[in-house]
Order: structure tokens, then C-alpha cells, then sequence
């Protein structure tokens, strides 16, 4: 898994139907200090994410077990809202 | 997920069955701002998508779940046409 | 899926059993111009591609689909022989 | 599978109900001769491993094989705590 | 799949228990020449590769069918040694 900031939404009214209904969020993933690393990516919110919170993601062909729905073409879901990251001194 | 621009087709005769029909788009990856990023590749349109358009794809082995066949040997799908993308001020 | 190349071929005696007889096949990633991008990868030939050919290839966990048998240790496999390609003007 | 060594924690309370009890463990990728390379990710722990830890981890779909149950979403498991690297001379 | 060199070996006494009896190989991606390209990774043996011999291998979730078990966590695993590799002139 990553860690990631949401950063906004993209809106798709024209959609696989198993999509309808799913919240398309912006995550921007960042390192373990904060800082953005690669670009964004597109995930489906799974846990009541908001614009602005970090979140633990999961990429993949394990992203559907996320939304609890067989066979739904996704690739990326967010797992959890993150509290703290503890780094090792 | 990743957003997308459909910039054309590729046309092959000789091909796998289960690719009998279905429109090969060649989409090149954008970032948030519209700017591209990376090379393109060629996802399978599910959603009636057309050359210009700005898309929403999966990539890996959930994208035979967007053509609504199983085994199909196919590792990219556009699954929407993207509407608005909001990012956060 | 991209588009590549057929370079050459790798010959393995001692492989897999669910390999045996399976065309392997050197695939130099093009990007949609013709231009070399990236390294070649070992993909295996559903199609009957032939070296100098360009073909649409798949990668990942949909490969075995390419040959009709379940549970063949392969991740790359060629899906078709790309007869045209049209970029949007 | 990578080599990593275990650098932190990372504490999620609201999550996908199939993480609860998950340890996920910041794990920087190493390479053969102990440098860094990459950026780190978050796995699962199955093998008990500890912070400072050198452990041998999958990523991928694979992932939740190491956790014994199935559809859970997750693309990073640990799976060995590494004992010896031997480097041919 | 790529083509690399066994260049030594992971012991790991702790570890999940699909993996005991596994020979870990350190494999060393290669390109076409011989030349090394990115950094080594874990593959599980299945073909008796040695230190020293230039290997056919897999990635990802289709590993585990090279070792005929279900739901193994691993994600790379040597199929095939190369006996000869033909580029194009």
C-alpha cells in the first residue's frame, strides 16, 4: 500500500455501470515524510475519504475486494484514513 | 485509475478471438493539469469512447472485468468518459 | 496493451512444463511512432508472430488467457499483428 | 519478491473492516548490498517482523495468500524475516 | 517475462509457511546483451537454477503457478534456463 493525499474528484456521468455510485478521488501519493512522489492517481473511496485527508491506498487487481463487489474494473482503492506515521529515529 | 486522452486506434486483423470487435484505443496518459505524462497505450473502449476524448482507464487484470467476459487477454479498458476533474485549492 | 517488435527468439530446453512448445519471443516496446522505448520483454506467441513483425501484446497476470490453458506460469503474451495504426491529426 | 528493511508503522483507526488487527509496516526497499533504493511502502506483517528488521516481502495480488484469507485488500505482505544474503563472487 | 542472472541466494529461517522448502534465487534482470538492467530480485526456483545460470522468469500474481500450489505468496518465479538467445540482424 501507499500513502497519499486526496486532492480533488473527477466526475464521470458516461461509465462502466459497476462504477456508478463510486467516489473517483484524486490521490497525489506522497512519501513517508509528506512530500508528493509521482503523479497522481485515481481511486475509489471505500472508507469516507475527503478532499485533503491522507489515506492509505491499495493498487492492483486487489482493489475490487476494497468495494466488497466481484469483478468491478478498478484499479485503485483508498483502505484507510491515516492517524500517524511513526518513522524510526 | 488514470485519466487519458484518446489520441487514436490501432487496427489489427490477425488477433486473439476474444479480441474479435472490440475497439483498440490509443490513449495517452495526462496529469491533473491536462499535461501528458508517460507513454501512450492501448486500452479496450467500453463506454463508447472516441479519438479526442478525455478518459478515465484501468490497467492490470481488472480490465477484462469492463468488457463483461471472462479470460479475455486484455490489460487496459476505458471505463468512462471524464465529465470534470475538481482539484483542491 | 502496447505495441512491439519481434527481435528474436529465446530458446529454453529445460523450462516449465507448461511451457513446453511455447514460441518465446523477444518484444522490443515501441512507442506509437515506431521508436524504441523502454527494454525488450519475453512474450509468448498466440498469433503466429514472426521476427520483424509489429504486434499488440498483453502484459501481467491476463497472459494465460492468450493461450487457452489455466494456470500457465507466463506474463506476457502476444494478442495480435498490428496492421495499421492512426493518430488523431 | 524485494528485500526491505522495516523503518516504522503506520496507524489507520477508520479502515476496510478486513485490515483490522493488520500491522502495516513501513518498509524500505533495499538492494543486494543494503543501500536504499526506492521509496518505501506499507506492507502487512505475517512473520512477527519488527521495526529495524531485514524481511523479504511480495507485492501484488498476491499478497493476501500471505495473510490466509481471501479478497482482502492488500498489495504488500511480508513474508520472511531474511537471514543471510549470499552474493555470488 | 525477462531474462536474468542467478547471482546468489536469500535464506530465510522465519517465513510464511508456503514458502519452506522454497529455494530463493537472487536473479539479476538482463537485457538482450548480457548487460544488467535494474535491480535484482527474490524469484523462487522451479526449474533447479544454479548461481551462475542465465534464467527465464515470471513476475507478479502468476508466480504461483509455476510452483503448482494454490495461493503461494510469491510474486517472481524462474520458469525456464536460457539456452540460447537469437536477435534479429
Amino acid at each position: 500500500m501507499l500513502v497519499g493525499k486526496i486532492i480533488g474528484t473527477v466526475t464521470a456521468t458516461r461509465k462502466d455501470e459497476a462504477l456508478v455510485g463510486a467516489k473517483l478521488l484524486i490521490t497525489q501519493p506522497l512519501d513517508m515524510k509528506g512530500n508528493e512522489q509521482d503523479n497522481p492517481i485515481i481511486a475509489v473511496d471505500t472508507v469516507g475519504a475527503g478532499v485533503g485527508e491522507i489515506v492509505l491506498y491499495v493498487s492492483g487487481s486487489v482493489a475490487p475486494y476494497a468495494v466488497r463487489k466481484h469483478e468491478v474494473p478498478i484499479d485503485a482503492a483508498i483502505v484507510g484514513i491515516v492517524d500517524r506515521i511513526d518513522l524510526m529515529k
